[in-house]
């Protein structure tokens, strides 16, 4: 159970990290939608490992497939189905830790909760189970920019105690990708990747922070009062493995505020009612208001470190767990994309969803 | 849309604050609970205004009537309907507000999604609709208590720039109830007050951070990938009124931590795993893994304050707004019950769920 | 669980037939709509028992209130909360069959699933449960009637062994109310109210068949593979008390044609794709394709009869139970009401979900 | 949208008939059980036409794989994706009917509804679809076979208008496969068969009906009011191709008794709650009652037959369609694999929400 996502805009994502496949079936992409397995790569491609030297060094070939739902360059309104096989899954890598359970991972979670687990690697609960979701993301994105010119930008605004300057023009997919940390501000990014090659080297790992905007999104997206955008967000965010936080607009910091200062007064600007603070990140009351929305997600440090841990096994023994094999020091840079990924998917779900109950 | 939380235990809230009433339905509540009304009643009585000298004045009565699911005392299996009528809703206090979108609240935005609202009160955006969720909750807790003793106790953890002391002793129900400002820091508590009251006297609001800890929750619940419990649980905080931020374990902090001080390392305690820290919150994996689950929330300073602010009206005229009637200075108080309740819906909801899927 | 219909317009009906009272939350309703009690009330008029020499004498007083969702007249968008008090439920009535199953009555199947049941009458089984459908079948008819001009009509087509002539014209309400039996034979209609009139006589009871025409339904509603739009239909249908079994189109009788008989030979009527016969009964490869949707529904006999019968109480012993107090000898006239809302229901649900996912 | 089934053992197919490959995700399979890929082939060999002289001629290869949620031979109670390559996929039969909506296809309420559709072949609306049901089918039949003893068998009992004797016996899969209509009277499958054969040589084709009885189901399942066991099984049935009809117990004949003829009396056997006769099909209320479960489905003549009909292209001429290539005179034979399979899948999402629900 749990691996649907989505009310008209749904989602299934399927594979374990070290099986034969992972994939996701879309269920709810509105017909006539042009889209090429490209479009889809280079999304993919962006998620991906291996990509630089701040990252792990697992190579993940990653050739998308898409198996249905695509006619003649067209989507047909069926269900799209996209796989990608598993080429460098070398499950004997994990052999010394079959019985062991990693600290901080999902191997004491998973056992316990269904009695068996595969053990060749993380499962479900490796971040390898995201490629479906970005897959699904690239066509959600499509769309919004489509219907609505709607942009998702998503960035490292800080990795561990190094912070980015504020952001406060429109970003552009290109200022993202001009370094490997992913970071648009470029002194921060310098620091940002030397703190994770000490940190590669130490066998230690670094967490942070990933901010995002969604730029000119629709007015009137979330349905109050459970579905409010930001809960939707929100469980989007925090089911992407390691975020552990969510913030929506002022989030933790607007509590030293006091409500004269928060308010975001309204004012006319050619005609749209606009706001001359936004404070609100652009959603009031669970509805979007034609503001940027904004959102952040905190992410642990990843748990994978080659340093020795104590832990047990499972026949309940004492032992000390040593690291080996790949690492990969801070996973923000990848993040980066599946936020985007899941910021769109929870959009496009709402865009449908309230086109179809009012007029 | 948007109104019924829940796979298991499916809770419906309706009604609008100025409306005739408001209430819920359960559909998925076991059969064979004991219940009474009086149960019910005392959380509601802990979540309403006008309790104490730092909330607002207005008085709700809120007194429950079950009108189905339950007979002789106890739930049938079939759905729980709970009413309560609206007996101090004054419409007529909002009539000079009819035709203005008071900042930061939901006015604009719900007006501009439906192109209708309820402009006595706040309709579906305001407090009172979470009436349904904390009936509900005192259910789902009972429950949670019943099946496997678990409890879950929300505070508050700062007001504006006031923080309570770090808890780490089990809190009581006594000692959270201690105070009117539900802080279990006495001294933290009192000028907690004062800062209330002073922002009352200014006709200004204050925001702040609810924690909770989830006590004896059982291993197991949570759904990966997209349910997993910190996403399900930070859908369900994010949707109370003026949440807008959401942590779990170590949350924002956690991400100055490298991986080798972050992780949680495993040891055997009575035959049970434990971890030594709980950094993770209670969640790996977006299974609860036995330790307490800890939460928190960010609570945005109330919208609506007694200063005169720049607003626009509904013909796109520049307007001021000036602030007049019943003004809660700090909604906190309230939102621990809120937060209790959401929690425990969510738990329960999983472990119902978790109960069909596995043996 | 289970108390929920629809994805788009969602229904959630709750009460027992001997508890306060009954009710209906719709979530999904369009904003803007006009609408007023007494259209509701009209509706719920045609279901109730009481009416006519014919049926129970049972008078269910049954006047609606709408306590929420709707404002100066107009749906808001947010939930409709109609309410209906029970003021004649005669638990007492009961009190002599508290410890014995009634044969063919849900008594054994609750208690076999919950452990407990509401004896005071048929609970959730009752046909009361069905004032909640048909209170929001109201809405969603008006709401089909408004977007596309859609009528629907459902009528007796037989009662026992006693069938209407086959009905070729498109019927109207008028017709349909002109007699009590709600046949549009009136030749039939007098037989059949002979019969149950004898029935009723005799302690006994008469089932048979409800058909309902969907005229000016839109092309194009109905989600292939597992919603198509008859699978839908004969779910709704299927969940009403005493349904046992369902048709469309062609149905049964269609499987004694061949093939180049059965099939629906296209053609063109004033620009528009027509079929020469209907033989699908309007809905091809589960969509909808603009001609008249035709089901029908199969009702067994009611299970309450004034005869002794063989049965068994809670403690296991073989009794004899005797039938007494009010008994209503054909539904049929009354699940003519109830079909149309279901079907109604369904319709609206399938048309806002197609407005969401394409353009 | 409409891809998937269910709520607690959900399945999701996807494919187009002549795209690259079918497929089905299984979301809430529980952990532990065994399955092997031959026991999932040997239900779809069932299922494939090709093969005998009495049904199409595609070859259908259909060689299953599992590419994820199975580890060493057990599911995992992860997602489980099962895939069928499309080998024998010859888009160039259907060229010539590109730009014609064939008589009771799909055709064009596929182009009506979503503006384009993949004219190579049926696409979703093809029985290549029902592949993905009956892999998913094989695992819920296993499983409730381990867990309750539970049987279902489906069968042949009428061919146009020769009908099967009554079976009153339990029936045997071998009993089913004993020939290749599937109808265990053998005398009348001697005379279905050379109905088909017949019906082939005409270029037309036959239905008929199907009957099902599941033995051993679990008193309890079935939620009232709207998921009543019987409002599953009809949507499920329904939603396979060429479906029209559905009944339960009695069904349409039922309609003929009277009230005392119909109830079907309690009496204790072996100190079990039983019913003397089983009018009600084994549920009662929407319940299952411990008694067989009794089904049956009418299914359509094939649309596709060999004869020349009129119909229109898309470019709004009437036109000749001329059948050729290959053809399926009666599907009745396979339907049977698939009936068994969709009330397998019914029955077991309801004993996982059962058991979630209640104690």
């Amino acid at each position: 159970m749990g691996n649907i996502f989505g009310q008209s805009f749904k989602i299934t994502t399927w594979g374990e990290s070290h099986g034969d496949a992972v994939g996701v079936i879309i269920d709810g992409c509105p017909p006539g939608l042009e889209i090429s397995i490209e479009e889809i790569q280079n999304e993919l491609d962006r998620r991906k490992p291996g990509q630089s030297e701040i990252s792990t060094q697992r190579k993940e070939g990653d050739r998308a497939e898409i198996t249905s739902g695509v006619f003649e360059g067209q989507t047909l309104g069926t269900p799209i189905s996209i796989i990608v096989w598993n080429t460098d899954a070398k499950g004997k890598d994990y052999e010394h830790m079959k019985d062991v359970f990693r600290p901080s991972h999902a191997d004491y979670s998973y056992q316990a909760k269904y009695g068996i687990r595969n053990w060749k690697g993380g499962g479900r609960a490796s971040a390898r189970e995201t490629i479906g979701r970005v897959a699904a993301g690239a066509i959600a994105q499509k769309l919004m920019k489509q219907m609505f010119n709607t942009d998702i930008r998503a960035y490292v605004s800080r990795i561990h105690n190094i912070s980015s300057e504020e952001i406060t023009h429109e970003l552009t997919n290109e200022e993202i990708e001009s370094n490997i940390v992913r970071c648009p501000d470029p002194i921060a990014a310098d620091r940002m990747i030397d703190a994770i090659k000490s940190a590669r080297k130490n066998g230690d790992s670094l967490g942070g922070i990933v901010n995002a905007v969604i730029y000119r999104a629709p007015v009137g997206l979330g349905e109050p009062v459970f579905d409010k955008l930001e809960a939707d967000l929100a469980k989007g965010i925090l089911s992407i493995p390691a975020c552990r936080g969510f913030e929506v607009g002022s989030g933790f910091d607007g509590t030293y505020m006091t409500g004269s200062e928060h308010n975001d007064q309204f004012f006319i600007e050619n005609g749209n009612i606009r706001t001359s603070t936004n404070h609100s990140g652009g959603i009031q009351g669970g509805i979007s208001n034609g503001e940027n929305i904004i959102i952040s997600a905190a992410f642990k440090p990843t748990a994978t470190i080659m340093k020795t841990q104590n832990t047990v096994d499972v026949f309940g023994n004492q032992v000390e767990l040593q690291g080996r094999g790949r690492h990969d020091p801070c996973v923000l840079p990848r993040a980066v994309r599946i936020v985007e990924s899941m910021g769109s998917l929870v959009l496009l779900d709402h865009a449908l969803r309230h086109r179809g109950q009012v007029n």
